[in-house]
């Protein structure tokens, strides 16, 4: 199995409701590092997985629907934990969607999204 | 799937038994960046694999429990090699009890190990 | 001259005034990774900068008093546009004050504040 | 399941073939930071994967061989485009046959090459 | 003394002559992390020691006039060693230029490229 | 001002003495990342500090010296507590002694211990 793999970053405000986020539960931020990973068994007749000049355009262009926000008041997430593994899959989704991973040949996409240098989190989907 | 990872480390000495190992069945030591992941299916009803705060909590109390140590005189780890294959299983282990992983609805818990920027190993176990 | 570093980070929301900032006048949100650096010409009777563990805690008390918070609500930030080069003063300035970094015999503390893989921000003021 | 990762690197000029690869089909170069993971069901009498020392000379046996060189005028690629994912899976299979991969009780082994801080790619394969 | 850092990279083929280069003397390549720092002893009166996002697109301009080529055949490096630390003055200096550092205000430009993750080099100038 | 960096890590045990050292009183161990940067005002007419090869070929014959050992059985040691910035200081010196620093034309050398991935302390000295 071959991947490539490219990484951005965006920049957001949230807050979460549930006593089990404690502090996190007030309105605060991150900055997410996001690592969006496209996996195919083979590669195409040009060598590779996906091209990673578009694989960075488009994540970009995704990135920036989302980045410098409150996602407390994005209609996309209106009463929704904006965990960390719920934007990975977030990203994941619209990535999908985005490229039209399918028609491209690719077997899953995974995201990961760095919150800081010490957690992460990820997910993953076959396609 | 999705996962949550989080990072501690520990800081130990050690020796190793067998000629494979060179210079290092002289006593010396390691710093272990640790990395725990934690995955799972589906969300819970939180949208979260597991509480990050606890996680990183739970990683730091298990970190303690072997930090600032000398292993060869630790007696869970009498005339064993503690290489950094077999302690990402010591770590994952001692995690999913810890945890009571099971209990919690993950599906599998891996752990990495970094002895250094060029050298890391890991562990992981399906639940 | 000699130095000890040590790192740990902040997750908060703010918004900033004035054209320059473009999209980052909408409320968002940043992990600001924090490295505090105190330098010192000579070592201690210890052979130490400071000890890692004070300033691993110290650093760590200063973070949470910032931790998980909307500074554009923080008294202390009214009117301030919270920019990552002037929060890394307001860390260093605290840490000064809270090492009492001068009757330690410090010579001079930088603190970096990266708020993302691609961009940070760093103070140094002499003692 | 176990795994051990060493890390080494090579610095190579190269062009690529194809519309798709924009200003990447003038020749240009990468320094490409290589991951080589190898994999085990179980560990063997030393509880190790594999000697991390063994590893990381067999590593920098097979980069030698490749560093420092136009990679369009190897014998072995021409007429390929020699992409990051393509590399991995070269670096993988000289390192399976090199360190006699099955005879050892490995399980799979993976490569992945990091050609910037925002794009790697990797290949693994079963043995 | 305050400093804005932006990171950004660019992949290069070149060579080198002389004998101190060894295998470096043959036509090889590298990626160059390109860490651009600007320092300024006070902040202006938006807090800011420079735009973040106006330094990553100057430097981002910067990077694609040199990125996806071979050195050797650019005539402004024509029979000279285009070694790390000098490139990493060619960038400060094009960056002084380019963003009008002294009219900024600004102290200092420093710039880093880092050619592996073991290697990197430096070259620092006053304003 | 030019600079050049190379790094590499050394795996030790070690014990200190002192109250303000609390667990790591005890033996224990570190693998410290080892970052040696030599300084130059200007380039030599091969337009370089250092040559990197050679810069890494000493720095590992240095760490060579010092690896996979316990530092409190080491003659150059004895009754000294061997704290990341003063074995910082150590291999500085070692450094320019062994290179012959001064007569290369160096103007100053750096070293950096990292000894986690969130502390790492440094010791610079002019020439």
């Amino acid at each position: 199995m071959y991947s490539v793999t490219v990484r951005d970053h965006l920049m957001v405000a949230h807050s979460f409701r549930g006593a089990v986020f404690g502090p996190a539960q007030r309105l605060h931020g991150a900055t997410f590092v996001v690592d969006a990973t496209f996996r195919r068994r083979e590669l195409d007749a040009d060598n590779i997985v996906l091209d990673i000049g578009l694989a960075t355009r488009e994540l970009g262009g995704l990135v920036a629907e989302l980045n410098y926000r409150n996602l407390d008041e994005e209609p996309d997430f209106a009463g929704v934990n904006t965990t960390t593994e719920f934007l990975a899959r977030v990203v994941a989704d619209r990535l999908v969607e985005r490229i039209d991973a399918r028609a491209r040949g690719l077997d899953s996409v995974a995201v990961t999204l760095h919150e800081s240098h010490v957690a992460w989190a990820s997910y993953e989907r076959e396609l």
